[in-house]
């Protein structure tokens, strides 16, 4: 009994939040609502019923079909209507012609035949990938009428008569649910999928950001739980919106593709070119996957290494996630994308985390190769004292006699360097570390790295969406906006 | 003009594949032009066309819709035309016996109001997420039937014929639907779920191994590039078929959910329990993603370095790929997978693994520590010595004093360690290499760690399931065969 009850509660909360959720709904099912009492006055009013009789019925049953949410979807499935059904007159018509003279019973059997053979061709055609993907409904509608007409031109003696009245109601419920879709408060796929790769960038850009965070907190331990737990769930959440979002996005753009130009904005939606797009942010987004999968290893840098790196690494994550949302700002305003968007910030902080890297000791030491190696060694170190110290003061804070160290490298001739890099190297590194240790924090390491080769790409992509898409040009005064 | 030709050539090639991939498309083809044949002798026989008259045309048309490729997907159809047919038939005669006292204008203002208001709230029903899953073909019927037949009692007077010979004729409709699919050569979704299940553990097995021989395969440059594109395509389509499946896999289960048990095999097909196996077999997917991201990746480990660690790495991947290979197997044949599936072999697989990177020195060296460190590396050290040598011979035979120089580590006597570690490094490594450097084959080393982490997870799954789906004891015998 509690269960009994707790349903329609349950349903009824569901219902109140799919309307908050998008309002556009509500007025999708008021738009339906009249639609339908406006067909179906063809027929309660007498003189309307008079002129079409009933076949006012195929005029309902067309709305309640075919009016979908997006004008998009209904022209798709309208068009597909109207063409499967003018098709499948037509073939039905003339069959009917080179079937009529004959006997009864001749008659029923060719009826027979033809609708075993066309039910066979059409179900088979279905599996067709392209066909199913874009004509499904216009088959099934053309399979359906189809049979209605030739089995009723056994029985009606005026199948011309009956196929035209079909074909008027159908054109009727057709032209009013374009009507509605169209030029009533309209909802545009295009605009929909555009939105919706707006919001994947966006989030996506949050979720890195959370990610790296996350995987330098646990140093300050003070931080509530909570606070981890919700970062944990804007990332999850993220990268989970953007991964999932293959067959929304491609139903989304095949409905865009039947959609006519709609707005002074942009010539006409160049949907593959979002498809496109999108496959490219899924592909950088299971980068986040594997960077948060770095967080939840079983084996784990020690603290005081990650620190020294912290820095760095929060930095590339933020010039990241500053392109990915300069990216989401150019898409939405409909604007090329600056040109330096891939800024000189991201290759200095790119830059940083691998002088960074570098500035600790080889991993693998040899006799025959130290040589060189120290004398590479020398502008690395020098490198990684124009680190912007500025802002990694945490980081020296917690190693004061590092910099020290480091410019003591500087300072040393690079002759006998495999007596003198001993105490160098003592000095520089804050705790002693396996290579095996080192894996979560490489792995993460170069996953940024991986993830910044890949942003070029998604950059890449995002330029010939804005060129295929007729974008603005960039200027100046809108960044200032 | 060639285009025009072109596409019937193109549309027959692709409908010849269709059949080719799956020839029960071609059976289910045939099913659909039977059930039309034998529903359209309705119409066409004369003592049939007797009892049932003109609603005929409504059993052709539930043929038409009803009729799906699986057993579940009709059922879930069926079963909602019908309960959606019986509610509005309700609903609809309800309202008839409520207005039909009333004046005729009256009456049609009546009608239109209750076809306004059904049309929102079933529109705007069909947003709620649990019945646009479950139910929506259903809502869509009610809603037809609904208004059909209240539209209809405006000028019929009895409507309660109009609605019994409705009934009946969908009824007739989808009986037909339904014995076709159930008892004449049936396609189960469940089965498809599982089949495709096993395939995505096979195909994710084969792409893993490939991608670690990719990894590793750079230095025997003999290998002809096409030997090379062909193993990247098989890693490609390997994880991409995985990470796909999560819309198929959830309209597969959401039909399976319908069908009756079926076979002796298994009580009731436990379809939430493989979309939750498949959902953790694509976060395990994602690894792969992330490993096939360490071949494309800018910097590259040099191969000497990589010889060094592909033995294990390989080794780890042969036993996660058994593993995984050994999961197909137990789901395809529906019985418990081994006890000892998580055999020894990984462990020790993954043993030597840490052991041959733990064998490489350290990568912070500090003299704090140092004491600490060389104490520790004296076991590590003799564990390495312990290595499945027999095995890596390719590896030794690279490196001919690498055995002599871990050996002479475990010699030394673990105190005045700062002076002695340095010759035996020299002696060890076999090349200088950056942290940087290293980078690539530590993300890729974290990634095979992680891997059998998340493998663990996928065993659990599918133990899981086979408790659910009751499947067969293990026994050793079945191994054999």
């Amino acid at each position: 009994l509690g269960k009994m009850t707790r349903l329609p509660v349950k349903l009824w909360l569901s219902a109140l939040r799919v309307g908050k959720e998008d309002p556009r709904r509500i007025i999708h099912a008021v738009k339906v609502g009249v639609a339908l009492t406006a067909v179906s006055c063809l027929y309660l009013l007498q003189p309307l019923f008079e002129g079409i009789g009933q076949g006012a019925m195929w005029a309902v049953m067309t709305v309640v079909v075919v009016l979908e949410f997006t004008a998009g979807a209904t022209l798709c499935k309208g068009l597909n209507r109207g063409f499967g059904t003018l098709c499948a007159a037509s073939l039905a018509f003339f069959i009917e012609v080179v079937s009529q003279k004959s006997r009864k019973e001749f008659h029923a059997i060719f009826i027979g035949i033809s609708v075993f053979l066309v039910g066979f061709l059409t179900t088979y055609l279905r599996f067709v990938p392209y066909i199913k993907k874009n004509y499904e409904y216009g088959v099934v509608i053309f399979l359906l009428t189809f049979n209605l007409i030739t089995i009723s031109s056994f029985r009606v003696d005026d199948v011309l008569d009956l196929t035209k009245d079909r074909l008027s109601t159908i054109a009727i419920g057709c032209g009013v649910c374009l009507f509605m879709s169209l030029f009533i408060l309209p909802n545009w796929s295009g605009e929909d999928l555009h939105r919706s790769t707006v919001h994947k960038l966006e989030v996506l850009a949050r979720s890195i950001e959370a990610c790296v965070h996350e995987f330098f907190q646990n140093q300050d331990r003070e931080s509530p739980v909570r606070e981890e737990k919700s970062s944990k769930d804007e990332i999850y959440k993220g990268y989970r919106a953007v991964l999932d979002s293959k067959s929304s996005d491609e139903t989304l753009a095949l409905f865009a593709s039947w959609e006519p130009r709609h707005s002074r904005h942009c010539y006409s939606l160049p949907w593959e070119q979002y498809v496109k797009l999108g496959a490219i942010i899924r592909h950088f987004g299971y980068t986040a996957v594997a960077l948060h999968g770095c967080l939840e290893s079983e084996i784990q840098t020690p603290q005081s290494v990650r620190s020294l790196f912290r820095d760095p690494c929060v930095r590339v994550a933020g010039e990241v996630r500053k392109v990915l949302d300069e990216l989401a700002r150019s898409i939405k305003n409909r604007r090329h994308c600056s040109p330096d968007v891939l800024s000189d910030h991201l290759h200095e902080a790119l830059h940083d985390l691998n002088s960074a890297i570098k500035s600790q000791p080889r991993l693998f030491l040899s006799s025959k190769s130290a040589r060189r190696a120290a004398a590479e060694r020398r502008p690395a170190a020098e490198k990684s004292t124009g680190l912007p110290s500025a802002r990694s003061d945490i980081t020296f804070a917690l190693a004061p006699e590092w910099r020290g160290g480091k410019l003591a490298v500087a300072d040393q001739p690079p002759v006998k360097e495999a007596k003198a890099l001993r105490p160098t190297l003592s000095k520089i590194a804050l705790t002693s570390l396996e290579f095996s240790e080192a894996l979560p924090f490489a792995a993460f390491a170069s996953l940024l790295v991986e993830m910044v080769a890949r942003l070029e790409l998604v950059i890449e992509e995002v330029e010939e969406l804005s060129r295929a898409a007729n974008f603005k040009e960039f200027s100046q005064d809108q960044i200032a906006i």
